[in-house]
């Protein structure tokens, strides 16, 4: 029979080890609330093993140990690898399946392998709480052996064997786990856009923006899990008959993977502005208080509304494509920087099984090699940019915040415009600061005394 | 007579060191290319100390020693320090004036005082070539007696005595340097996409984009350095008669400050999209080769331009003052939050002196109390949004790339709409991830089961 110990039993720890048990697994669970283990095997109607200790935790898990931990990333990870620790044995593989920074699942994989003799992966797990328990995506990073030790159990746990990957080396599998996330946000954040467009400039009923987002899926084959949800929401109403979702704070809360995200392609030089827009747009969103009070300022519109409606599918998947681009992209950089050589057409695959940003949009990032990205992006898609215009003039005239849409549209203009003002900050470095300039006629480094020498 | 040290003699070592000596300071200098020390110590013609070796330069320093590095940041700061210590005495205070990330300061200081028994001043020093020798703005930042000590020679080196400060403890002094490069970087950006648009859409020459220029700083009273080198520049002409800054490739470079500050408004929760952007659009811009091959994807404007002209004066003052209101915002709150206590009026006062962003538009946050930021903006610049919104418009519809100017529209309208679609978004976690969400019509956590509750 196959052993596994879960560490942590919150929402996706508790799924993973239903998932577990229901396929026949050993699952020796253990939380630090205490109440939880019990809670949890109480409710479970597979046979879960529940512990008190540690040590009475780790004894119950056959050799080679396979430990996954699922709980809150940053501190709680050292200390459930400290407490274990008394009890690791050479050939055991601990699991990181909590959303970590690449560089800190880095520097414990090497503090566990030369402190312990062990080996730790770093896992990126997206399905959310439904998918924890009924087929998640797996993306497992870490020293190759180790990952393959496990591979076969990721197996089990998700719903379509194309949906778990080696991702590569060291922080690798967290690396992509957080621009998965920073892709979610974007895309989240575009969806509420398109949202609010509809209700706000349209007065469409949530039913009738439902039945538009459905289209988006259907007719313009986007097949998103999270316009699925979207549709889901806008269609659920509360108890008193009315739409749930009209009496939902316009407040949104938000954990780091996104910050990350943005953290990083500041670091990695990869623009990402779509994913930018939309970390800002939920700090601006959370600031309810101020946004009330200045409303007092807000722009009055001028003109009316182009019509544009017939318009905005195609604008909405192309920032739909523009933000899974960016992802992309960051993720090709940073392997190369990394060495991790990641094979982004199966990591693709992977995002198409269980996971939050599952969508055909990915079946593109399947079939194209990374070089062909950006230039198989703007043939295939350049024919809606003009759309895109439309809708981004237009809520600019009648003073709508749209900035994810707004930002993707700008990245769209910036890579194909030939020749940028930007001779001019070259200029201005070069004047205060003699850094220099380049020509377009001739070779080399140029400097002005621009303040001496002048009509 | 007053003895310093300035160990670095690039651009702005040089320039100090050649500003000390005029002043009738004894300055020692050292430099670890040793060639450079004879070059600067013949070129002068104010008597400079050059030395051989990091002893003699030490022991030439009059007691308490006062050591002014002028080298890139990073390693060489550790590299510089190490090669001092052997001959550092008690008293002694050492002063980073490079661009060092604030943290690495922190732990400098740390570092020298425990092991070193001396004290480490971080200070952001702007005024680029010029201002080094003739007055530069110094932000000096770490413990009060040791900032107090040179405050003296800091009054000497600047040409008015309101642009030297004490910023703060530890860190604060290259913090409000860093933040002080990122709205450079986004003033910079924005001062280039008003030239591409009066460039390229109203077919001004520069002379005629110049005068432009100059009218902001005259009749709208920015009275901006950079938009007096800006106006320079486009005055500047090649030997062949014809307009230099045209000859100037638009790819241009940057150092790593514009991203600490963008990354730092990520973890501090403050957005500063307006510097965001402009990172992205230098980022962009430096991909010329990218950007010429999807030329062909280029989008094709189909409509006139409105005529916006007369708007534009008012748009960029709205765009400029964005941009600052969002740097102050950020200083403001990590000033908070690491207990700097930084005097934001003090700093404004301090900036309008020799530095880079010296502009009108420091009064502002020269009289105005942090608290008060963001209402007084939006009061005293709500009038001129429209013609924002009217800019924005019509460079969507042209297809003009704006990345500043769009994010900096973007960020007035996040904070002056009252209701945003950010309920959807809440109510998406709460349904993959089950993070609840809070209601307008009751308090507190609520949860639904949005797959199962439907019409």
């Amino acid at each position: 029979m196959n052993s596994i110990g879960i560490y942590g039993v919150g929402v996706m720890g508790r799924g993973l080890a239903l998932n577990l048990a229901s396929k026949g697994y050993r699952v020796s669970i253990y939380n630090k609330e205490l109440h939880r283990v019990a809670d949890v095997v109480k409710d479970s109607k597979y046979t879960l093993h529940g512990y008190d200790t540690v040590k009475d935790f780790m004894m119950s898990i056959h050799h080679p140990r396979k430990v996954l931990m699922m709980v809150p990333a940053g501190n709680p990870v050292d200390d459930v690898i400290e407490s274990m620790s008394p009890y690791f044995d050479a050939g055991d593989v601990i699991i990181d399946g909590g959303n970590e920074w690449y560089q800190r699942t880095q520097n414990r994989q090497d503090v566990v392998r030369n402190k312990y003799g062990i080996e730790l992966v770093g896992m990126g797990v997206s399905g959310g709480a439904y998918g924890a328990e009924h087929g998640a995506a797996f993306m497992p990073g870490g020293r190759r052996d180790a990952v393959e030790s496990i591979i076969p159990f990721l197996r089990d746990m998700s719903d379509d064997k194309s949906h778990v990957m080696y991702v590569g080396e060291g922080g690798s599998g967290h690396f992509v786990k957080t621009v998965h996330n920073g892709i979610e946000y974007g895309i989240m954040q575009a969806i509420a856009e398109f949202y609010g467009i509809l209700k706000n400039e349209y007065c469409l009923d949530n039913l009738a923006i439902a039945s538009w987002f459905e289209e988006c899926n259907t007719k313009y084959e986007l097949n998103s899990y999270l316009i699925e949800i979207t549709v889901q929401i806008l269609r659920t109403f509360d108890d008193d008959g009315t739409s749930l979702v009209d009496k939902i704070l316009d407040v949104p809360r938000m954990n780091g993977t996104g910050t990350w995200t943005a953290k990083e392609a500041l670091d990695t030089f990869v623009p990402c502005p779509s994913i930018a827009a939309a970390i800002d747009a939920r700090v601006v969103a959370s600031e309810k208080v101020v946004r009330v009070r200045l409303a007092q300022y807000k722009y009055k519109c001028m003109s009316q509304t182009s019509d544009i409606y017939d318009y905005m599918h195609e604008a909405f998947v192309l920032v739909m494509h523009m933000t899974y681009l960016q992802g992309f992209q960051l993720i090709r950089a940073k392997s190369d920087q990394e060495e991790w050589d990641v094979d982004t057409r199966s990591l693709a695959q992977n995002w198409m099984g269980g996971c939050i940003i599952r969508s055909s949009i990915l079946e593109f990032f399947a079939e194209t090699s990374p070089i062909m990205y950006i230039n198989r992006s703007f043939r295939e898609y350049s024919n809606k940019v003009q759309k895109l215009a439309l809708l981004v003039s237009t809520c600019a005239l009648q003073g709508v915040y749209i900035p994810v849409i707004s930002a993707t549209y700008q990245y769209v203009l910036g890579y194909t415009t030939p020749i940028l003002p930007a001779n001019l900050i070259q200029a201005q470095r070069d004047c205060f600061g003699s850094h220099g300039y380049e020509r377009i006629d001739m070779s080399g480094k140029h400097h002005t005394d621009w303040m001496s020498n002048t009509a």
